[in-house]
């Protein structure tokens, strides 16, 4: 390898007809050899185009030469050789706030996935019209479709819109293939067309992952119109469609390259769907953040009735409550999942309110929405985390109420203490043996917690049933 | 969020029904003023299970805390903050080399990807039996099929072995869900049961694709048993299906947990598809290896007559041919796809072979094999780099030898200069405007190039006509 250039001495070995002997050191086990083995790592090293090999862990970066990140192990047994590929991939992905996303004179929409200013410059001085793919969710588009296409005219943008019925009934592999027919139509350039999806989190999901299948990776960007996809959907890198009537069976983990959140969108979603998103955003408060807590506490009704559109467009931002819970949801999401992007670490606080729900929101499909059984399952693990001692009668009394000041559901006949624990015994299977359950231990704080005494389990869920199956708290 | 428990001041304003008033800082281009703004870097940093955000780039790692690799950049304007996530994730997988893989002796099938020796130790302890789903290809379960059900009844695994046609016709998504329902059903431990491909490349690609989907992310393996994926599916990240009758439209970029490399099986394919096998091989040694080209000159024959099997267990290794050659295809490979496992510089010498073959394939489908598609795309891009001057005649008159040596077609009718022109002006669009041209310039030497002079193309296209539609060099 280190003289490519020399030829190699090779003899012909005449063939023979006989089996191959039996070989001793074959008997023994291959993965022991290997142990033993001394490995030799290389470094790569990129000259005029090609890349070589260097043994040794740190080359220098010399005049010449780009050197990778990436490292090949090398280890030779008597069975053949092992390489052991060790390669990091920078992931990079921005969540931008805007006002104002369908006003012409906004860039955002269709450049504000850029970000090296000298592409920039190159895009903007261009005379090429741009070219788009368009998903929306159809509710969404007969409110928007015509700002959008108006958006677009203005901007002399080459573009195809396609409205879907992006229904958690209709999250599915079909529905991403009949996205992927269509854009292989219209046709994009898998490098600088990124396809926009416009919608809730469903909407967001299946077009994350029909773009991540495209070519193996065709950029696309998020554009949340409801609470919970602003909050939740379009901060993180999953992708997904239900399968096997399993919630987000399918999917990948590539981040959008861009969402443009405008929160004006929510404006026009219904009350209920406003409840739903408070829950994602009372998973953060009761995770890590005391002051969000407090805030939904007091300005949830606020919020809900406001519709988190601001009364005016405020010079200090800091003092409005859509302002300041939707900046730190998003903060407190990205703290989580910057560091786990892939989820390579078990141990996640988002979790919380996930581990009951998917199987809850699959059984009654479509009586509860998203956030309403998240809300159930929380409101149940409060109780859990009570019985255990980590949280005191006030706090889950103030939990519960702050619940159902936001209109969330606490309690759901179909959550029964069966479907608890093939919840829990699921998750136990496919998260390596522990359960890996976040509950809160106090307002805003919280610990991951892998003992589940059936007892425990069972004296919460009857206190959870006692106490809020019938609507309110005694 | 520096405090997160301290709880945040917020008045609720009143809500006015009144329209959101102008604000002349929206009329400027919202990027104009991303661009102008001051950012902040945070690192991530976890103490006690939650993240915390601390501003900085480069935060101690102290006694207390784990630092994530991940950054967040925040910067505010009028309309918003964005935040841009930096996130590297370490993909690792290994390419293994073994002799009786099947042999209910040889631990390697089972447990070879498992890499931490501690987790090695306990599986190994353990008395639950092992689960594993199986994919074949059908001709390939005809051969080996009970050899592999004898070894996985040894092993006393519980099992599922589904054997399926895939061919490059049913490279479908269709074939990729179909596997899915099998394994949802068989149910698997997505962390540590991973689910293994037993074939050529279509079955390798398939069931890679499969398993990235699954769950978002489920270790797979990959056994090869032709040339082919001996070499080239089998190194590399990535999988696929065919869509819109385009070739590997659909996929990821999902390495194999581990790839188990057993030459035996290669005793059992047919003649044309060991030359199948050896135009890949071709490939890397042109590019980059002119020591494996000379084997390739002298021993091609030889190694198409004995399959690639050894004549007996040779003490050393670096004599056997089939030994020799295998080793350097990976090695030169990995070195290629380990800096660039992702694709993200799109100037790949191992695209050498396959700018005009993959539309080709797809037009005469089934006619030609992979291979033979790749080695007379080959063929005409060394008549292009005869006329452009980087090679001597006799060197391009040795390559197309070899070739024909082993047995490989250099021509094809259905390669119309209208394929050839529609080829590249694909790769044009699909390459950020660049056509990046890997061109031999010597014997196991290349580069990129760029530059597709209509005539150069046309006059290389001619000649290649001239002297090899006949079947012969003149």
């Amino acid at each position: 390898m280190e003289t490519p250039d020399e030829p190699l001495t090779v003899n012909t070995p005449e063939i023979r007809q006989s089996a191959v002997p039996w070989h001793p050191s074959l008997q023994t086990s291959t993965m022991e050899n290997l142990n033993k083995q001394k490995e030799t790592v290389f470094s790569l090293v990129q000259v005029k185009g090609t890349w070589k090999r260097k043994a040794g862990q740190n080359v220098k970066q010399g005049m010449k030469g780009r050197v990778s990140a990436a490292k090949i192990y090398e280890s030779t047994s008597s069975s053949g050789t092992t390489w052991t590929v060790v390669t990091p991939i920078t992931f990079t992905y921005t969540v931008t706030q805007t006002k104002n996303l369908l006003d012409p004179s906004n860039d955002t929409l269709l450049l504000g996935h850029i970000r090296d200013t000298e592409q920039l410059e190159a895009v903007r001085s261009s005379t090429k019209p741009l070219k788009r793919f368009i998903v929306m969710d159809e509710v969404v588009y007969n409110l928007y479709g015509s700002q959008v296409t108006d958006y677009l005219e203005a901007r002399h943008v080459l573009y195809r819109i396609l409205p879907l019925p992006t229904t958690e009934e209709n999250k599915s592999m079909e529905m991403a293939l009949k996205i992927l027919e269509d854009v292989h139509q219209f046709g994009i350039d898998r490098r600088t067309e990124p396809i926009i999806a416009i919608g809730g989190g469903v909407c967001l999901d299946i077009v994350g992952l029909a773009a991540s299948l495209y070519r193996r990776r065709t950029p696309y960007i998020r554009v949340p119109t409801t609470l919970l996809s602003y909050i939740d959907a379009s901060v993180g890198a999953k992708t997904g469609v239900n399968f096997a009537n399993c919630k987000n069976k399918l999917g990948t983990y590539i981040a959008p390259v861009a969402a443009f959140l405008d929160r004006s969108f929510i404006q026009t979603i219904p009350r209920r769907h406003i409840s739903n998103g408070l829950a994602e955003m009372l998973k953060m408060a009761l995770m890590k953040h005391r002051g969000l807590f407090e805030l939904l506490e007091t300005q949830g009704q606020f919020l809900l009735d406001s519709k988190f559109q601001s009364a005016k467009v405020l010079e200090d931002d800091s003092i409005d409550p859509a302002s300041v819970s939707t900046r730190v949801a998003i903060e407190t999401m990205l703290e989580e999942l910057a560091p786990n992007l892939w989820e390579d670490d078990l141990d996640r606080l988002v979790d919380f309110g996930h581990l009951i729900s998917p199987e809850l929101e699959m059984k009654v499909l479509p009586a509860l929405l998203h956030g309403e059984a998240v809300n159930i399952d929380m409101a149940y693990m409060v109780y859990l985390a009570r019985e255990m001692g980590l949280l005191t009668e006030d706090e889950k009394f103030r939990i519960v109420c702050c619940m159902m000041g936001m209109e969330l559901p606490v309690w759901h006949q179909d959550c029964t203490f069966a479907l608890v624990q093939k919840s829990l015994s699921d998750r136990l299977q496919h998260s390596g043996g522990l359960v890996r359950m976040p509950l809160p231990t106090g307002l805003g704080r919280a610990e991951i917690f892998n003992d589940t005494n059936e007892d425990t389990l069972f004296r919460a869920y009857e206190k959870w049933c006692d106490e809020l199956s019938t609507g309110s708290l005694q």
